[in-house]
């Protein structure tokens, strides 16, 4: 079948490697000439797209509505809430001047910046504060409330350490605020969007997660409490996917959003945060890829059958084509969970066979079909699943093919599920003591340790943390029983989950 | 009908403060603490989602693939192009630093800017240079041609006038990007998407444009030719809705888009770009809104039928509330325009039907039922359409209602378009002298003068125009026949026509 796939790097060998060469083979991204940004190229932006529909429609049947704020704030609103700004002052854009001029006697050198700005402004690295000033307008009377926003947009923080769809300086993402009448109803909130980006790993990205509250030094900078979604990458490292933070009433006091309650009082609104974004591609990508490139999970791929004909001599050429194009016609009358199957014709002429199979491969379409001669002759398909090695076949009738094509599709759905069910929790090492703590993550390659911790990890064990290279990633919600601290060996009714992380 | 509309501006009298305070009153959006720059609210934001939606689904059937290019432009690449430099050097948001520290000694005080960066970076005010850049990488071949890409974004040009949706600092749209192998492809393409967007405007937000091509002076910075729709406002100021750019060769030399053809010739590739924004709102504010407030086209707007309950005393409440959520579950099943036509039901206890009433008004939504005791009774309803006196009635059997309710949508839907037609039409004066010309200007209000002119008018007659505060929209591409030039009294084909303009 041609030549084998140009990923030249092994997972086993060099992970980081195998990850940035995945993407430029499937022409998901790239890296810019702008500092840690990316260039979002379209197939990549298509699985955006995906998740955007589905999480879009879901907040909206929550209630949530779309809206769009200012993406520079100003510093005066950064330094209102005090450990919000001790979180992102270290790593922003800061726009500081509103135009650009020509050096002096220059008419085509190079330009300097002119203008100075009054009060410098920042890209936004996340928007808790310039929305508290819009809700603080909006919200007077209880009856006000809830009010639940949403903006799809672009945010900027300034890493030093960049690595495409991961963390990058600009990345695109979702960012939810609300505000509510009741602490109740804000915790639930938190809880709610926690889990809703729980189900859609699970359900649409084939990524389980543990499901969890952040430890007090891993919170987001002005929340009472953060929860998380850590998922398992095949490094055994784990990737923070989602957050969701109950922010008590700490930005409506910096915004000053109150309002009047049912008995004429004056109140604090009690708010809460939640976001995912383009990182989420990262963990796909991560989760299930093989050696030959990216896996797309049905549920989420932009096109779910690539057909691919296969032609022996020029007198093929034209009942090869139209038995493929009768395929890909039939298959777009049929639907998967909901929504249109989606198949295309590679009808590129300049391209061997061999080559335009081990595209598909590297673009992790979820099934090939190909079609030569022989599938003409006997109406039948040769038929390739991508979460399957790459020279399997199985031939099916086509009547068989297109009857059976919704179940095969979700059947690679549940297999990818199962297997990165298997492997998170394979990897989720019980540790009762601190020797014990100290020798997995010394010795093995990487993984999750699940411990009874009863100390602040960010004081007492902080060091430890630092030198081992872990970091506390969660305590499951799901965690019940009791136990003896490994660190101070008191008793204990909270887990807590470690490992390296990106 | 309780109290009349809060607009208190007529738009006679004063047409941008009707046209703020129209703004405010609809809850679409309002002025951000950040200088030029606006919060868009989710019902403005909704009817930004509903253009998305139509353009979107557009722009793909034609092949274009959405993607994603970094928000900051390097200063050198902005150098690279002279013209598209002078264009937008003048207004752009620098950033120069990416860290904030704490002034020396204030562990809490001010916030100043640190880290300076080697080469500052511009908020891209358009990315035809940083798609330019990404282009000459992905092109190699004819056979990478064409390709035809779009982002959805935010942009940033530092206006020193802002209003609302019409010119603020930041804004959203949509900016197409193409590359051809040949002129006349990407001719055809630039004209093409422009009337793409001129139908858009026609069929769904019942805006009547001219099409045509900008004079030289007017054309974007960087373009060969410059295709733009004009719109007519109703205090008679032209306001430009969309434009399409060909770039011929320019872009493809600056940023090196070139490719092999099919004879092995390295050719450059001749380039595109289109872009129409959320001043598109705008336009349908000033083309459609009467006193009471904005008028939204019933293929555009997020709401179609707000369902008033009518209480006279508390007995009624619930037979009215069940036959309103009857209404509303029933209308919820039909469809104008291939979507559902969509219904809500005022519930809100705290307000008084008269706020509600001149509420659903003043958010332009295209048709409310009222629906009280008598219409308990007799099963019919009391209906009123936006585009009629607020206080204007018709009663309808419900079953009437509902079988005729996608036509009074539709016949809404095209009067909007009609009125705004004879608007546009009777506005368009032709000129043929100078003293005409300068005579119209000087008194008329404000209106469109079309002339025939062979002079360029960014030369002889600046002046002239700067005077008369007046510009060149466009030279319509529907003219024909030929007359003497208004200034020089050379015979031309070419009319011109000439307006105030936003």
């Amino acid at each position: 079948m041609g030549q084998k796939s140009t990923i030249r790097t092994h997972r086993g060998d060099d992970f980081s490697g195998w990850y940035q060469e995945v993407i430029r083979a499937a022409e998901l991204a790239e890296p810019s000439p702008v500092r840690g940004c990316m260039v979002i190229r379209p197939y990549g932006y298509s699985i955006w797209e995906n998740i955007q529909l589905v999480l879009d429609a879901e907040f909206k049947k929550l209630g949530v509505q779309n809206a769009y704020f200012p993406l520079l704030i100003p510093l005066s609103f950064l330094e209102q809430e005090a450990k919000h700004v001790e979180g992102f002052a270290k790593e922003c854009a800061v726009v500081t001047h509103h135009r650009l001029e020509y050096a002096p006697g220059q008419e085509r050198g190079r330009l300097i910046p002119k203008g100075r700005l009054e009060e410098p402004l920042v890209i936004r690295p996340t928007s808790e504060t310039i929305v508290g000033w819009a809700l603080s307008r909006w919200v007077s009377s209880y009856r006000d409330l809830p009010i639940k926003i949403n903006q799809w947009t672009n945010v900027m923080r300034w890493e030093m350490r960049t690595r495409m769809f991961l963390r990058t300086s600009e990345f695109l993402w979702q960012e939810g605020h609300t505000a509510f009448a009741t602490e109740q109803e804000a915790r639930e909130d938190a809880s709610q969007m926690i889990a809703l980006y729980d189900s859609f790993l699970e359900h649409f990205l084939a990524i389980p997660a543990i499901v969890g509250e952040k430890t007090p030094g891993e919170r987001f900078p002005g929340a009472e409490s953060t929860y998380a979604i850590e998922t398992l990458m095949q490094d055994g490292k784990a990737l923070q996917a989602g957050t969701s933070h109950f922010l008590g009433t700490n930005f409506s006091k910096s915004s000053g959003i109150t309002f009047l309650d049912d008995k004429g009082r004056e109140q604090y609104a009690w708010t809460t945060s939640w976001g995912v974004s383009t990182r989420l591609i990262g963990a796909i990508i991560m989760s299930h890829g093989d050696d030959d490139g990216i896996i797309l999970p049905p549920r989420i791929a932009p096109l779910h059958v690539m057909i691919l004909p296969i032609f022996r001599d020029d007198n093929d050429r034209g009942c090869i084509l139209n038995f493929a194009t009768e395929i890909e016609r039939r298959i777009s009358s049929l639907s998967y969970n909901g929504k249109p199957i989606t198949a295309a014709v590679d009808r590129r002429e300049h391209l061997r066979g061999g080559d335009k199979f081990w595209q598909a491969v590297k673009k992790g379409i979820p099934l090939r079909v190909e079609v030569g001669v022989r599938e003409v002759d006997f109406k039948t398909v040769a038929l390739s699943r991508r979460d399957a090695s790459a020279r399997e076949r199985s031939t099916y009738s086509i009547e068989a093919f297109l009857e059976n094509l919704p179940n095969i599709l979700d059947e690679m759905q549940h297999n990818m599920l199962a297997r990165a069910r298997a492997r998170l929790e394979a990897s989720v090492q019980p540790v009762t003591s601190k020797e014990e703590f100290v020798a997995y993550f010394k010795d093995a390659a990487a993984g999750l340790a699940s411990c009874y911790l009863s100390v602040d990890n960010e004081g007492e064990i902080a060091d430890l943390l630092s030198e081992l290279k872990v970091s506390a990633r969660c305590m499951p919600l799901s965690e019940d029983g009791e136990g003896r601290c490994i660190f101070t060996g008191k008793a204990t009714g909270r887990k807590t989950i470690f490992g390296k992380a990106y």
